[in-house]
Order: C-alpha cells, then sequence, then structure tokens
C-alpha cells in the first residue's frame, strides 16, 4: 500500500541475517502470524518422526529405549533446550504438559521454602489462566494462600509472607515483557523463590536463567521453539536446589534406580528429578528433531530481528489502518515488548477470520484482541509490510460497530 | 522339540479366529513376547502420523485445532477405549502418564470420600512402584496415610478406616489377576472407593468398568492398546462421581470455557474435567489410528486366546525346559491369570540376553524374572511353541549357577 514501506520491507530482508533460516520449514502463501500459537513445521521432522515410528518402534521395538536413546530424551532434549534460555546442562528435563509442570514447580518451591510464616504464593495476576488454576491446586494442597499481582506492582507486594511468586516472562494476551531479573531480584530480596513461566519468551528473547539467578522455571515447546502439536513441555530447576527439590508427582522415572523397581521411594540426582512417567517418545522426538533448526543461531540475533519485527508492523498498522480502529496493547518501549503484537479492535473475530482468509493467520484473544505472533526464524519483513496491508484493507471494508459515542443517533442496537 | 507339540501349535493357530490380525501388524522373524512392555506397531500408523505431521501440522497449522479434531482429542479417544474395558462413553479421557493419573485419581478419590475419620489409602503392596510413589505423595498431601496391602489381604484390611483403595487388575511381575469384581464390592462394602490401575489388563482381557461400580481407574495404552511408545495413558473417573470429581491437577484445557480464558477456574462437566494441559497430539493421535485394530474384535476373544496362549507357553515350557530350571509366579488357575507368563530363574538376566539373541523377545524383571506377554492379537501359537523351545534350548545350554541346595559340595562363590 504504500512504496516506501515495501522498499523498506525489501531492505529490511535483504540485510536480515537470518533470512536463510525460512527455507528450514515447511510454508505456503499465507503469512503465517500465529508461531506463538503453535509453531511452524520444520521441514526435515516428518522424515525424523517417520524413522522412530518405522524403525525405531516399528523394528527395534523395546530395544530402541537403550539403543535408540529413548530412555534418555528427556534430560537430553533439556539440555538442548538449555543454550536457548541460558541454563548450564544438567538442570532442564522436558516430559508433561506445561501445566503438570507448574505443579511440580510451585509445590517443590513451597517445599524450598518451608518457613511456616511465609503464607503466601504470588501469582502474577494477567497469568495465562492454567498457571492460576495449577497455582491454586498447590497452594490448597501445601496449606498457603494465592495472592494475584499486577506483575508491576510485585516488588510492593512482596514481603515476609510471600513463599513463592509465579511469574509469567510475556504476557500472553498483550506481548507485554516483564522484568525477570529485576523481578527475580527483588523476590530473593524478600527471601522468597521466582518461579518463571517461559511459554511465550523461550526462543523469542534471551531469558538468562542461569545468570539471573532463577530458582525454578517452566515452558513450553510448541511455540517458538516449534516442537509440535501439545508437544512436550520442561521443567528447570537450578543446580542449587536439585538436591532438596521434592516432587509431587515422583513417578518412577524420577527415582535413582528405576528398574530396580523398589517399594520405597528415593529420588534420583539432578534434572532427573522432575521426571514423572514414561516418557511420551513420538511427541518428544519430534521435538528433539525441531530443535536442530536452531544449531547456530544466537538468541540475541532473534531477539535483534523480532523487535525489528514488531517495530515495523507497528509502523505499517499506524501508516495503513484507518484510524482509530486498532489500538495496541503492546508497549512501545523494547526493554517491555515480547515478540508479539497485541491490537485492541472491536469487532476482532470478524477482522480475523476475514484476515485469515486472506491469508494472513493470526489469532483471537477473546473478546477483542487481535494477536500476532512474530517469529524471527521464518518471518520476514516483506510478510510483515502484507500482514498490515491486508489489517488495513479489511479494517476498510468493515467499519466497526457503530458505539454511541461515535454515532450518537443511533441506537445501541445498530 | 516335540512333533506333538508343534502340531497341536499348528492345530490350534488353524482354528484360531483372531489369526488374521497378525497382517495388521509390522513384525518380523522375531517371537515377541514382550508386548506387555511395548505393543507391536500397527502397520497402518506411520502413514497415519505422517498425515497428522505433513498435512495437519505442516499446512493446517493452529487451524487443526479444530478442522483435524485435535481439541476433542482426549475425549474421542477415549471413547473408543471405553468398550475395552466395558464403559459407557463420556467417562474416559486419555492424556498425561498413567502416574500423572494416578495422582488425579488418588487425590480425587480422597476428596470424594471426605469422611476424616477414614484416614487410609489402602495400596496394592505388590503395585508397580510408580503407583505406589504417587499414592504416596498423594496421601502426603491430601493428610491421609498410606497403607500397603496384599491384594489377597485387601478384603481383612478394610474398614472404617478406609477412605480408598488402589490396586493394579495384574500384577505387572506375577502376571497375577485380581479379581476386580468382588475386591470391588468389598472395597464398597466397607465405604471406601476403589481405583484400579488397568496397565496389565486393558486390551487383554475384560475389565467390566460400570458393570462392577468401579469408582475410578487408569491405565496407560502403550501395552495391550498398542499406541507407541510412553503413548498417553488414560482416566476413568465413573459418571455418578464426574459432578464431584475434584481435580489436583486442575488445568485450562479442564476448564468449562477454556477460551474465555477467565482467572477463576469452573470446571467443565463430563470426562473433560479429567483433563490437564494441552494434549500432545502426536502421540495421541498414532494411538488413535493404533486402536483401529480393534474393530469388530470382541475382548472376550481376546481373553480366550490369552488363556489358550498361556495355558499351551506352560505346556511346552514343562515338556521342554529341564527340570527345576524356571518356575512359574504366574497362577495356574485362569481366574487369577492375566496374560503373561513369569518365571523365575535363577540366572534370569544371561538367559534373556541370549533369548533375546535368538530372536524370542521377553524381558526382565530385576534380579530373577523372565517375563512373557501374550498378546493375542499378533502371537500364534506356533510362536508360543518356538519360545518355548528355544527358552529349553538357551536353558540347557546354560546351566544355572549351582545353589548349595542343588550342589552342596560347591562353595555359594561357585
Amino acid at each position: 500500500m504504500s512504496e516506501a514501506l515495501a522498499d523498506k520491507a525489501a531492505a529490511l530482508d535483504a540485510a536480515d541475517e537470518l533470512a536463510g533460516l525460512r527455507k528450514l520449514f515447511a510454508l505456503d502463501e499465507a503469512v503465517y502470524l500465529d508461531g506463538n500459537s503453535l509453531g511452524a513445521l520444520p521441514s526435515h521432522v516428518p522424515d525424523r518422526v517417520a524413522d522412530v515410528v518405522r524403525r525405531q518402534w516399528g523394528e527395534l521395538r523395546i530395544r530402541s529405549w537403550d539403543e535408540s536413546g529413548w530412555w534418555s530424551a528427556p534430560e537430553r532434549i533439556g539440555d538442548r533446550i538449555a543454550p536457548l534460555v541460558g541454563a548450564a546442562p544438567g538442570q532442564i528435563v522436558v516430559g508433561d504438559s506445561t501445566s503438570v509442570n507448574v505443579f511440580k514447580a510451585v509445590v517443590a518451591a513451597v517445599r524450598l521454602n518451608a518457613d511456616p510464616a511465609r503464607t503466601d504464593v504470588l501469582v502474577d495476576a494477567t497469568t495465562f489462566p492454567t498457571d492460576g488454576y495449577i497455582a491454586q491446586s498447590a497452594a490448597r494442597m501445601t496449606g498457603k494462600r494465592i495472592v494475584p499481582v499486577d506483575p508491576a506492582d510485585l516488588p510492593a507486594a512482596l514481603g515476609p509472607s510471600t513463599a513463592v511468586a509465579l511469574v509469567n516472562h510475556v504476557d500472553y494476551r498483550t506481548g507485554r515483557l516483564h522484568d525477570l531479573p529485576s523481578l527475580t531480584a527483588a523476590v530473593h530480596a524478600a527471601g522468597a523463590l521466582a518461579v518463571w513461566d517461559l511459554c511465550h519468551s523461550a526462543g523469542a528473547l534471551p531469558v538468562g536463567l542461569d545468570a539471573h539467578g532463577v530458582d525454578l522455571a517452566v515452558g513450553c515447546t510448541y511455540k517458538y521453539l516449534n516442537g509440535g502439536p501439545g508437544s512436550p513441555a520442561y521443567l528447570y530447576v537450578a543446580e542449587r536446589h536439585q538436591d532438596a527439590f521434592d516432587s509431587p508427582l515422583p513417578g518412577w522415572n524420577s527415582h535413582a534406580d528405576p528398574f530396580a523397581m523398589t517399594p520405597g521411594f528415593e529420588a534420583a540426582q539432578g534434572a532427573r528429578r522432575g521426571r514423572v512417567g514414561t516418557p511420551d517418545i513420538l511427541s518428544m522426538l519430534a521435538l528433539e528433531a525441531a530443535l536442530e533448526v536452531w544449531d547456530g543461531v544466537a538468541v540475541e540475533s532473534v531477539r535483534a530481528k523480532s523487535l525489528a519485527l514488531t517495530d515495523f508492523f507497528l509502523e505499517c498498522v499506524e501508516a495503513y489502518a484507518p484510524k482509530g480502529r486498532v489500538t495496541s496493547l503492546t508497549p512501545v518501549e523494547h526493554a517491555a515488548r515480547g515478540s508479539q503484537i497485541a491490537l485492541r479492535c472491536e469487532d476482532a473475530k470478524a477482522v480475523m477470520e476475514r484476515l485469515i482468509a486472506r491469508g494472513v493467520v493470526g489469532d483471537l484473544r477473546r473478546p477483542d484482541v487481535l494477536r500476532f505472533g512474530f517469529t524471527p526464524l521464518y518471518v520476514g519483513f516483506a510478510d510483515v509490510e502484507r500482514a498490515a496491508a491486508v489489517l488495513a484493507e479489511v479494517l476498510a471494508e468493515t467499519p466497526a460497530a457503530k458505539t454511541p459515542e461515535q454515532a450518537p443517533e443511533q441506537t445501541p442496537a445498530d
């Protein structure tokens, strides 16, 4: 819609050092801006999954537990994720869903901070809901109480009654990035433990779990890590906490000697203590294959491109979209922005349906948020310009329902 | 090794109404008697998984949550498993590991039986270890205590302090089948709830969950259900308990309106209440495909063949094996036998290694148990005769270390 912005997009794409990674993914004509919900398929994954199914399962069968490395996959893949979130090896284990890992992490954090005067589990009030629901259960089952706190108010809310704080690194709805280093330091200064949910940050920006002294963390692998639908989540337990990590889900896979099959439980050392039951091999090895697209990719480069993509999207939307039809909920300042842009739009549902029909795929967060995720491994600047142009077209074609304020002569029923 | 037994095998195979099912599986020359650990690959599964990966994930991407039926898979696949375990639709949900489902089931059962005088959770003392470890955690987190009880002693151990009994339907080690109808009735007569672990029975014999009034049950899907390595487990909550089912893992997938994303939790109705986080789609849909081999197969026929297979194996071992080298731990009476034979053997580890090298695949349960699973969908009677013959050869070639009793002139160090 604007030659200047199209030219700018071309120039940005030409200078993009990550542009070559796009060819690693199975993509089509659509502009896929929903990699913050489900990452695209890396093209080599189907053949790898086929090998797992046909040869490892179909031919080797149980021998694969050793010969194909099935048994050790949760730790091995954890170590592959570790550099993406700034963790040294031996602290991350892959398995179960994010929700289940939130339960492990919150219960274990409460047990690590056993002072009975510390009665409170502070939970990000804007959290993705599952974290709040699960934290509530963890609190109920450990005799604590939940205190919902906006992350901005967390430092003031911390105190001698705080046991644990559970915070999302990036808000799933608005794309706001919370300040992990300073909030973790504040939690520690209050004598509490910090549990971070990295679902919307891992693979999009540097996390620095070790550098910032995070206690425990969880994250999913099907967004920026492209592990596939519902691929297993992960749990980070800082090395200093591992010996005292006391899981509420001490399944046989977390036993020091699982095949001894003894009635008494003795916890394994290290990251394996975070495992529970038999690992879900097909999904886990699809994830392992998918992580290969990160070979040689620095998260810092990804972050730089992510900010450039979201800056450019905001610029194009500002230039193209009818005034007043959308308002960004995502902070302008880089330090507070994840890798998505959330636009409030009165008729968001209808707009998103039309966008998708025209090949621009984002998603809706009810009732009125258009959410666009920017995955630097496979989204380019021309995609961004096109997405903004199509959005502007759709918005121009579908005027918002008149509100009484805009059109006082209309009745609310219009 | 015996023409008579080889002839008998041929006659039994010729009369086997399930014999035609073997061609549905990817099998080779080996006699695979480890389907009670990891079921064989149904031959159509690789193409189905490839479609899930390439088309559903790679092309449709997030649209597949609706268009490919991803979102409803946990209940849909639960309903596919239901007839195999004697459950009406709407009571089984697939997802998470068996261990995680044991946690849900035991905690929920304790909450369903809220009388504070009922302080005890009785757990099968011979249980697969993970059930015991997890039940211990569930008891710890709900203020109950664990009482380990041999299933044979369960009726006597039940009483006014019993809240819940957790029992394995078939013992993973010995293959002993516990009497689900009578034990469930005894548990109910004591005013307690019965939670059954069906890992080693579902798909091998009729379970009759509804008919026998079981309260809650869990099971895995990678043994007799052939779902693939680490495929998702399932949870059964009897319909009469669903409204009061209070999960310790109330993830967003168990919310009445997950996409409302409200901070307050409101539990879904029905089986979906047993869900937790985002379902693991690749593994789940591999399982769904694998279950198609059950189309038109009656579990009663499977049970009849299973008993014939294990009877015949015992007969062949008795005829072929050197006297005194192995002793069956599996009950002779049909009513107490699952679908495996466990043979105690002093040098079990070395024997199993040699068996596997010669194409007879069972497994070892430390220290001294040779375990052979008989999966009626793809194991035939000639397989059984061959397995016993090879076992006899191996045993004859590798005389057991002499024990003082057998060879009093030897020292124990021999």
